[in-house]
């Protein structure tokens, strides 16, 4: 077989004719970005041929003088019966492979929300029993006594004990005298054992909290005795390579082998980051008796092994909204084998669990009569408006801007991204502050709506987005039809210089008014106004921050007193967390994600004219925004 | 690493210089009986070393001629660091390694105690329904539209779905419309949906019911919509190779990996039967959708991986006596992985499914006042008594003399197997007959039956056991300490021939003693009688044939009206079909076994007592058995 050698790694690997470079590049373990899941459209899986021939279905996406140089689409390139060197570039956002923590951080959430003292009770419980010896006059086995002893504490429930378990328990019971620690996981009427020690280990007692993100996985570990949060680790979920957002990735799953590919890649990063929570406090992983796991509904069939296809297709049918008792061995999640992997419900296929685990950090959780609203920002966008009485959602296709996908130099919040940008009123020109302050790679979503926010208030851009041409500044450019704007310069990368061209702008715009006019939408359903909610609850992956102020400018959240908003970064895992630790946060989830409605906004005829009406910058109406576009007048509140 | 060789198969292995043989053989796939369980106690791993040497720890149970001519324990003998060349001699009752159908006929069951056609309702049921389309108003997931459809038919149950099902729901509910059928199996609360298949797939609707015996395994494929059996097919027990006996499995399983083997041994056993009947008329295993087993405790406890260890010590203790809801996957049968294995209830370590299981097929189960016994004759015997006011059992250790074990030349009841012998009163000479009329190779239970029934009642043994050394007999040699019996040449056999010694003779008569006397102690405890007996049902293994009238003449039975016995055959296997095919069925089993009473007997002072009194032909109280011991006055009955 021809041997194709991928640069500047230096692996070389046997492919038959006909496979194409993706797949040949991945199977030896070199990732490359495939945003499209291999549909050649996103032109991300570029690479270059540096000797031999490949047979390559034409330019697709790439400019006539990338296809001269020898740059071809890896998902669309083949394998010919000759061997090739193929250079892998580079590729922006990639490098560091590690989020920083920030996401992570919860110090924005409502402390006042979070189960208090008396609420922790969590859906695993460890409980020290002696269970009486065996004897010859009752005749009863070891199940019988332990099931007895059981009951004794806990009412004549109907218990449960699984294999695993039930091979250990002559063992266990023999050891210490009948003293056992058992695990016990209880609903209404039922008691499931999932485990069973030799004396008295309830201080060993561990849960896992975990968000599943599109991007990023996050991983807790939590001491159950005292809720408390001992480790928190994150990543990138390992699909990235399979496709950016969610549709790639359905797209990708096509065939049951890439359904089961895509199911081992997210395991095998949940499995990495529980095995690092874990040991960085010398637990054991069987110590881990509970796992709550909040992703969006995509996430959560991959994770399954279910099949997505019908997420995508109308009328976007899940498999599943609220997941069966599901055991950490049956799901591949690498904690005690007989326990609890716990989903958290989903609404529907764009409303998924880590919207009903979001929810639990806010008011609208905590049943007042007050009207919150809470927008969970990411290459989806979900909003939720609603109180004791109604709970209305709907989902928005923001794209991948805000991550740095669609963006020339966009990337996500990791080292070297530029997170925050001021422009020079006079000048033009920008400062910028990056990750970690090393040399800037790319602009992430904070980034950009810093940049987008200045070159407006200062003049550099119109409420259309198209930049100022009249006025002299060595950061734009006007040669091409759209305008560009220098954001580093290739002395400040040490590479190419970092341009947001009017594209790029047009690309975050849209992104801004799908949410925007999906909350407008979601309101007027319900006969309210902005002015009406009492907070405005705000969780996403931006970052150490979002500036608020700044993205009120663009016009992506309302322009409301500061003191409404709340950013919650990740509620997602701090929804798993409160979960994890209190079973009646657990219930609260059900009955939040069975009360809540759905609206598709794909079959609402007034969608459209909201959102080309928020395709300006506040928005077309200036009222909407009166301490933008009123600044004297206004209140100024967000400082 | 030195190499083995084993004669007459030529089969090769290297082995590491310490390596018992035994294990070495076993490595190869090289069967050697080992009825003891390794303890070198039995003699029967005897193998002969041709060539080399090997190190063996002293005689043992071996003659100082057998050690001589090179003879050693394969169990007790390992290898060093040489080549050596070892012979495997051929074991009486190994050749074939298949029984005859016969222990499986049901002829002689009482056709009105099976389910009637107004009692088929199997565990398993497959139903047809039309799932309504995906739909954007409601919003409702592939699972809830299903869980709906079928709750509209079955009522508000708890609807439970596993992982492999939930993954194909999407796939299945699409190909014909939302018409699929699930396969459901029901409690009194909840329905499992076990398999979900798109289009009408009722007709094809199959479930197994398994008798797992210490020797003998059986498989019957039912066809469930008619409660039909369509194949039946049986084979040894392939743990058979660890130890004859419950005791010396449980001994062979001291290490988990060893508990392992004896799990994969018999799943082996099982499966080839299971893919055996399948194979036979087209069935694929996946349209087996329930599996019905029932076994002896110890069985049950291997079959589960479960540590049977405490079983076999004071005070008699199992892990279980009911399992739990278990998929075909979890226990590693090859039938549909979701569908149910159910397993027969047991009493306690030494009365277990196959008990309850044959219950069913007696009065016992349906309910009469009338007192009924059920003698279950086996290596343990297990004894019911009872009516619809009581059931009271026991268990006592006949040994394996019934089937051949401790016998020199017995044997199982398979090819060649003398199953039936008349002696002649004047010259004391045997005539008998084989199983499939071969030459002889060694005598299984009804055959030692007849012969000591016939040698007693012709003069040739006495009361006690002992041969008549006093006339003149051919067949009958007196020179060492015990007396011998020929039973057939070294002409008619081909080989050796078959002797029985007054020593087998006596483990025969301890076998028939420790049942008989069981019977009389749990009658005595309940303040009864043989004569209060309405019925006795015998089980067990014999063959084709239990000649009732030579039982009694041995005192196996008691001496009681011909009409009153019904043998039965093996009523375990029948058992699980009664149950597989009706729900009504399975819960009878359960009362059955939660009714039961267990008497120990071990501890009981008066079973000795009983026991020496049986320790006689047909017993030392000659009044017990009138029919035998005053033929001319009794009514003569069994003919």
């Amino acid at each position: 077989m021809p041997t194709i050698t991928f640069q500047p790694m230096g692996i070389e690997t046997d492919a038959s004719p006909g496979t194409p470079l993706l797949d040949a590049a991945r199977a030896v373990g070199i990732e490359i970005h495939s945003p499209c899941g291999g549909e050649g459209t996103c032109g991300k899986c570029i690479v270059r041929v540096l000797s031999g021939e490949v047979d390559s279905d034409g330019a697709g996406v790439l400019s006539r003088s990338e296809v001269a140089d020898g740059y071809v689409l890896a998902c669309r390139a083949k394998a010919l019966a000759q061997d090739i060197v193929i250079e892998v570039p580079d590729q922006a956002g990639w490098e560091g492979g590690k989020f920083t923590d920030a996401s992570e951080d919860a110090h924005l959430v409502r402390k006042e929300l979070l189960p208090q003292k008396w609420d922790y009770d969590p859906l695993a419980v460890k409980w020290f029993i002696e269970v009486p010896e065996a004897q010859l006059e009752d005749g009863l086995s070891d199940l019988e006594r332990l099931t007895r002893a059981i009951q004794r504490q806990w009412g004549k429930m109907d218990v449960r004990v699984g294999l695993p378990v039930l091979r250990r328990i002559a063992g266990e019971l023999r050891k210490d005298d009948g003293r056992v620690t058992a695990t016990l996981i209880r609903d209404e009427k039922r008691l499931f054992v999932v485990g069973i020690e030799a004396g008295d280990t309830t201080v060993r007692h561990y849960g896992i909290a975990v968000d599943i993100g599109t991007t990023t996985l996050a991983v807790q570990l939590v001491y159950l005795p005292l809720a408390e949060v001992v480790a928190t680790r994150s990543g990138y979920n390992d699909q990235i390579a399979c496709g950016l957002d969610v549709i790639s990735r359905i797209n990708y799953a096509k065939t049951p082998e890439r359904l089961e590919e895509l199911r081992k890649r997210v395991l095998n990063t949940l499995n990495q980051l529980v095995h690092q929570v874990c040991e960085s406090h010398d637990v054991q992983t069987r110590e881990v008796v509970n796992a709550v796991i909040s992703g969006n509904t995509t996430m959560t069939h991959l994770l399954l092994g279910l099949n997505p296809e019908y997420i995508r297709l109308a009328p976007y049918t899940p498999t599943l909204a609220e997941a069966p008792f599901l055991t950490a061995e049956e799901v591949g999640v690498d904690i005690n084998p007989e326990s609890w992997v716990c989903l958290s419900p989903s609404v529907g296929s764009y409303v998924g669990g880590d919207i009903t685990a979001g929810l639990l950090c806010t008011d609208l959780a905590a049943g007042t009569e007050d009207v919150s609203l809470f927008i969970d920002i990411g290459t989806n966008g979900e909003i939720v408006v609603g109180n004791e009485d109604f709970l209305l959602t709907c989902a928005c296709s923001a794209g991948p801007a805000f991550e740095g996908g669609g963006i020339g130099c966009g990337m996500r919040a990791s080292l070297g991204a530029i997170e925050r940008v001021e422009v020079d009123p006079d000048t033009g020109l920008p400062t910028f502050s990056t990750i970690g302050e090393s040399a800037p790679k790319g602009i992430c979503g904070s980034g950009m709506i810093t940049l987008l926010a200045s070159l407006f208030t200062t003049g550099w851009l119109d409420a259309a987005g198209k930049l100022d041409r009249t006025r002299r500044c060595s950061a734009i450019s006007a040669e091409s039809r759209h305008a560009a704007y220098t954001l580093a310069t290739a002395e400040q990368t040490g590479a190419e210089p970092l341009i947001i061209t009017e594209l790029d702008i047009q690309n975050i715009i849209r992104a801004k008014a799908a949410i925007y006019s999906a909350c407008c939408l979601l309101l007027e359903q319900v006969g309210l106004t902005f002015d009406d909610l009492a907070n405005v609850y705000i969780a996403g992956g931006f970052g150490r921050f979002l500036d608020l102020e700044k993205a009120t400018v663009l016009g992506l959240i309302p322009d409301l007193p500061a003191e409404r908003f709340h950013y919650i970064g990740n509620a997602s895992l701090m929804g798993s967390y409160m979960v994890l630790v209190s079973r009646d946060f657990r219930q609260r989830q059900l009955d939040l994600a069975r009360r809540m409605t759905y609206m598709e906004l794909n079959t609402n005829p007034s969608y459209m004219d909201q959102y080309t009406g928020a395709l300006f910058l506040p928005h077309t109406d200036p009222d909407r925004f009166p301490s933008v576009t009123q600044p004297k007048q206004g209140t100024n509140k967000k400082n």
